[in-house]
């Protein structure tokens, strides 16, 4: 099996780190400069039509698009180290957390830089007010999570899951974005330690 | 079992359909009108924090949100007459057109929507450019939609599923962006009439 990404963008990290957990180390990956355009060949269209990493290819050439899709293939496959949840309630629990850390917080993160840096410009429209109205959805959405997480360790039921995972890079990537946790986020704060202190947020 | 919901509003729609394919009967609807901000009281945030439709309440009081976690939770306690998929391959295919549809189709199509109607502009910062770029992101999906149904019936593999029920969900909400399938997309438009002629379409 094949992963194309690229290294320091947020999506295929989710997936890096997905992997470590799951102690899934046999898969080959391929690096892709997006900025250069690679990702835009007729070749890799074939792979990812919307032009998107990351990519996993199968052994018989079958591509699966999509961070979250591919995850759940390697939870299906692999259903050990559980991300995603056993009971019906926990997926479901589980997959509600992962949508709003990915609605309101991870895509947020993503547009705000953007349509703020130019980054894309010359195959996007940028926006720049909506580019900071996504600045202001990350930090209202990161006073939700700090509140949540007075009570609890992490986001979705009592372990770590997909939703910590999603949480974690759109951290870590707000850094272009000049967002971070502020003094008075202290539960958010003790949160991203005790998620980022894992050996897998390396990855 | 309860759910909170908006009948006109295309998510809640998305539950309907689902639940309709699957033959689960046995639930209360409580219509909420969100124009007036019912979805806003503080009793409504217990329920749904980010004051969002639909909500499913179990009859513990029990409460999840977002129309993903609410079909997963339906299709994993009553996995027969599958639309998420079986094999891990199978799962992971539905997965990831569920999300191109959700991402590149629903929502700009929920956004084009608020940011150029000013339907919520008490409580939203409506950018009208923006909802111009989500007009044009509509038909673009619409485009890449034509040409993938050129070789087969429906969206993800073989059968019916989810992915089909967000994009018709989506497709029909476009009467409000004045959005419409245009003589030159017949391969779009014969899955239309294929999926709205399901007795589904009408939940």
């Amino acid at each position: 099996m094949k992963i194309y990404e690229m290294k320091i963008a947020p999506n295929p990290r989710r997936v890096r780190i997905f992997l470590a957990e799951k102690e899934i180390d046999n898969i080959e990956f391929v690096q892709m400069d997006l900025q250069k355009g690679e990702n835009l060949s007729e070749e890799f269209r074939k792979k990812s039509p919307l032009t998107k990493v990351p990519v996993l290819e199968l052994d018989d050439g079958q591509c699966i698009c999509e961070t979250l899709a591919i995850c759940r293939y390697f939870e299906e496959r692999f259903p050990e180290k559980s991300l995603m949840g056993k009971s019906p309630l926990e997926k479901a629990n589980i997959e509600m957390w992962q949508r709003w850390v990915e609605l309101y917080f991870f895509l947020p993160t993503g547009m705000c830089f953007q349509h703020t840096s130019g980054y894309f410009k010359d195959r996007m429209n940028p926006i720049k007010a909506w580019g900071e109205e996504c600045h202001s959805q990350v930090t209202k959405f990161m006073t939700f999570m700090n509140r949540h997480l007075a009570t609890r360790d992490y986001l979705a039921g009592d372990a770590f899951s997909i939703a910590d995972i999603t949480a974690l890079c759109a951290m870590d990537f707000n850094r272009v974005n000049d967002i971070s946790i502020s003094d008075d986020q202290p539960h958010l704060k003790r949160w991203y330690q005790l998620v980022s202190s894992r050996p897998s947020a390396k990855a």
